[in-house]
């Protein structure tokens, strides 16, 4: 099932949930950076939460609020220019905004679901959020404007803001997903499945399920698509993924047939999500798909997918559309694992170029045509078993050094 | 034992070798490309090699030619402009290269150590390097000039030449070390000490030792040298580092007092080395002293040190001089350390920044001022043990990016 990215003329709204953004001040630039979605007949919900050890006092919020309200959920909270993270006053300004939400929409402070994406270790403003809660408690609405202005304000280095949106049948009745993620930079989300990327995700769904169920597929989704993508390989403090369901819809995800449908959904519009991110990662002027085939483990196929992915030597090449494939090579033999350099083949875009650890006659100027695109394919294969993945990841330009090297002051 | 980089006017050459470069025209640019160094005594030898399950031709044959010649070595053949890895043809290039040394030489060519750098993948031409030795067996000569043209053949995107030389007592006579490297690109030696970076370092002393003695000093040299430095998390597949002794100063490393003192000269020597080839990596600005501290084990430190070098936002924010100290702490988080953040505490430059994994107020003027000159020292405490390892890393700057996206042809 593959998805189109969304235009705003396209876009699906769930039923069961509004949505708002307002200009808090927070941004240097001014502009959106507060968003609010809210659910106003309640929605079950799951969440994954970063792997990172360091973890911002949102996420922290948020996983305890999942808990006391047994997975339920009517407001989500989001602020772009500030991490939160790494603060002294982290917890309680996060506390305080959520008490303030929850009293400006009549609902427990535990059915708030707070984060923030920007800057680590700088004091995030309170005052600036709660002045700015009026004006968003009035202006939430079902359109697709609202979307679009809640999508661009989570947006912190983004270009564009991310949407997909998908319909399907359960329980025999219509249903819809829309998924809003923003990206950029720090991505290399490594959601901690089981437990709980600044990738944020919010996924909300018109159809019923419980938390458990939605907690499942959201596991199930995410392992394959977010969780295979990385921009430049550092993991955030804030990356967070919530999924919400209103049940607005009128039906449930009841049998097994609608568990599956609602499944591969869900990982259509993951993977629509996942591939948007990349595609706006800082700097990122081409996509990769990088498939890793003949692995012992998936795990295994993982970490190869990984070390390619992240060495700034083969992004450089990249960059410049350079069929320089002894760099993915000695990436592959830089990934841990105990693989015989002999066995190893290596495809880029239609053409083999190298087989068994060795150079072949390649036509290079079709090379170079064919990974001059936006997007393209890299393929290896180890030799060693039958375990695969696809991982999707990008070039390292100038840009992306123009885009973090500026001093914030 | 602190030493200087060195400059040609004083350059010490040990007794009992003799140097040569040449033109092989393998490099596009033409320039020296080829580089012999002579023991016509004999030498005894040993060498560490990288650790990438992908090993270049040269570095088989070299590690075979070592164990066949019980730790001697007469000549040592490099050639840049192509690392002859991954080529159909390499060992039996790389093994006619070392048999034409040895008959232009006269010696055995179990006694010629080979070396290559440069592009991965593409079929070294034999007969270009062939075609040059007797220009190279013609000049050899034991002059600073002679060091100093090897030293410049051995360059791939090195801005400059790389040496350091130090003098030292043994046996009760004087003696004197010279090392000479490479460095610039790809640059994460992980040197696999017990068995065996492109970076390439050659050590030559005068003073005699067993080649297992020698392996022993390089070994717990390279380990708190070579080993603790990256300029882009990449490690080679052509690293070699080796230490050769002539003997020629009439005087053995026979006491433990000897060898002592000659493990603190040649420490010292690739430290000045190390340092050298950090500051002269591709598109470097600044060189980071990363000091890691309060950590269970030196392994742990040096994991998280290498999770903080490797990470492109922390390398982006130092290319602006920004106390971006955030990406650091995130860095650290994502290090795999099951370690507190509430525990970690990080310097800039003289000042503290984070305490206890939150901000702590701290004159941002002052650390910009500090994290602009081309040097400049980050202190992270982990709060978790005594264990403790300096690392040293550079920033990434747009220039590397422009380095190495230059589509080859």
């Amino acid at each position: 099932m593959k998805l189109p990215a969304q235009s705003s003329s396209r876009l699906i709204v769930p039923r069961g949930f509004r949505f708002a953004a307002a200009s808090a001040g927070l941004k240097k630039g001014g502009g959106l950076d507060l968003g609010l979605a809210e659910a106003p007949g309640g929605a079950a919900a799951a969440a994954v939460f970063t792997s990172n050890r360091v973890v911002a006092a949102p996420l922290e919020v948020g996983r305890e609020h999942l808990v006391r309200s047994r997975g339920r959920v009517r407001a989500v909270i989001v602020n772009s220019g500030n991490a939160n993270c790494a603060t002294r006053s982290g917890r309680a300004v996060c506390e305080k905004v959520c008490r303030q939400v929850a009293a400006q929409l009549g609902i427990p402070a535990r059915e708030v679901f707070p984060a923030s994406t920007g800057v680590i270790g700088v004091e995030l403003p309170a005052e600036k959020i709660l002045g700015a809660l009026p004006r968003l408690a009035a202006e939430r609405g079902d359109t697709r404007r609202a979307v679009m202005r809640f999508a661009r304000a989570i947006m912190t280095t983004d270009t564009r803001p991310k949407l997909a949106a998908a319909r399907f049948r359960c329980g025999g009745k219509r249903a819809t997903l829309l998924g809003i993620a923003k990206g950029a930079g720090m991505i290399q989300p490594r959601l901690a499945l089981g437990k709980h990327a600044t990738m944020l995700v919010y996924l909300f769904t018109d159809a019923a399920a419980s938390p458990a169920a939605l907690a499942r597929a959201l596991r199930a989704a995410c392992a394959c698509t977010f969780n295979r993508i990385s921009v430049d390989g550092d993991t955030s403090t804030n990356d967070t993924v919530l999924l919400a369901a209103s049940g607005a819809a009128g039906a449930g995800i009841a049998s097994a047939a609608d568990a599956r449908r609602f499944s591969e959904v869900l990982t259509a519009v993951c993977r629509s999500l996942a591939r948007q991110i990349v595609a706006d990662g800082e700097g990122v002027e081409r996509v990769v798909e990088l498939r890793v085939e003949g692995a012992q483990s998936e795990a295994e196929a993982e970490r190869v997918a990984r070390a390619v992915a992240n060495s700034p030597l083969v992004k450089t090449a990249w960059a410049g559309g350079d069929p320089n494939w002894g760099r993915i090579l000695a990436a592959v033999g830089n990934a841990g694992v105990a693989l015989d350099p002999r066995r190893v083949d290596i495809f880029l875009g239609s053409q083999l170029v190298c087989r068994n650890g060795r150079a072949v006659p390649f036509n290079e100027r079709r090379a170079h045509r064919e990974l001059s695109p936006p997007g393209f394919t890299v393929r290896v294969r180890l030799g060693r078993g039958r375990a695969a993945t696809t991982f999707w990841t990008c070039d390292l330009t100038a840009d992306y050094v123009r885009v973090n090297s500026h001093y914030r002051s």
